[in-house]
């Protein structure tokens, strides 16, 4: 038998907070996702304004980095036509994002235990609030 | 063009925040979730150890109560082999939940503004949870 | 090669018209949608005030009553539990509806050449409004 | 509580007239779609001779539209090998579509409230019918 962490409830919720902050600071009305060690939502809010195409995609984006313990923003670099992994988002019915604003949620040991998705705005502003979010982790 | 009511993120929030106090009285982990007035996400928690097979009926049940403007208990009791809406549950890919946990959300007219959708537990818990977590609304 | 008869987009417009108008009478916002003899939507429209999840449904049920040549509130009473076609509503992608609101279209040598599809009220409802569609044909 | 604005079928059908008048004067045979502002449907048609293929891809156009507040011409731009949206179209269940022909319908304060979909010739001639229709809002 093996013990792992995982993300509690009240883990994504700061991390969501903190999240929501950076959105705010930087004004991208966002979608912010948290998924735990089994890839499964653990929160999700969809702020004010915030596109609601994003909503799905927030949620896979942080399944994204959970599943293959990457960021998407590192995803995407190897997911480009003649790339190794190009064609990766054609798996896992449609959940793969291969575009920045997926991070994944490190434990104590430094494994990768959950993930943080977030979608709203440019790619670059999703990314500095997942980042953000997951600093909050 | 049409002004409509809808379902703003604190609303979403205090109604889960009813929702997960009442699930913590009667013991019951549960998932919550709300939908505005498009039937879209706006808020959803997993409480820890609330069965992760419920996330996305959690979701659903919150849509469908929104989607048809009615309980999802109500739903059910036309949704019955023989009765007027048997294999309504097929329709919508699968996003039509038929028993208890899935309440309108009303605005101030009485209009149905989103839903809330409960899921972890008996139909009764859910129902309950659902009902404190619909009247934070 | 063979000649047959179809909906075309006026015919659909007559037919929205006269259920639109009869969904009035009988208080009953409504969504109505007309598919042509290759069972594919020619036109919707869904009333202020009906139901959301009915979007799907009242284009499904115009696919049942073509799909299938028949009435969806006939296809009903062949589709419960023990009879003959229990279990056709899992065919077809989840696009078959079981349940009153569906009226097939016949063109001039009597054969099905279209449907309509009635979903926002009962099942009685949705029958009245989709027969004085159908009538309009 | 939020008011929102969004799309009465009477707009809609306004905003179709358009289109539909726009795709004669240019000889395009068009599905034309509008949703709301929670990207549900209101209305849809197909002209006679339009493709069949394009039922789908209009209602989509419209649902992205409204989804990201953008016309999918200008998500195109971003939705490229490379690009920061580049995989986006394999979020939302395949209803994300990523060429000319969806346009944003915007309320009386400039929020998108709604979208309309073209989808029958070349995207040239699909986003010149969005816009004649968007314009009729």
């Amino acid at each position: 038998m093996r013990q792992i962490e995982t993300v509690a409830l009240e883990d994504a919720r700061r991390v969501i907070a903190a999240g929501e902050q950076k959105a705010r600071e930087i004004g991208s009305p966002s979608n912010v996702a948290v998924v735990d060690a089994g890839g499964n939502l653990v929160a999700h809010i969809r702020m004010d304004d915030a596109w609601m195409g994003s909503i799905d995609i927030s949620i896979n984006k942080a399944f994204t980095a959970r599943a293959f313990d990457t960021s998407t923003a590192d995803l995407a670099k190897n997911a480009q036509p003649g790339d190794q992994f190009y064609g990766i988002s054609d798996s896992n019915h449609g959940r793969v994002m291969i575009f920045a604003g997926g991070v994944p949620l490190r434990g104590s040991n430094g494994n990768v235990v959950g993930g943080v998705g977030v979608s709203g705005g440019t790619g670059d502003q999703d990314q500095a609030v997942a980042e953000a979010a997951g600093a909050a982790f």
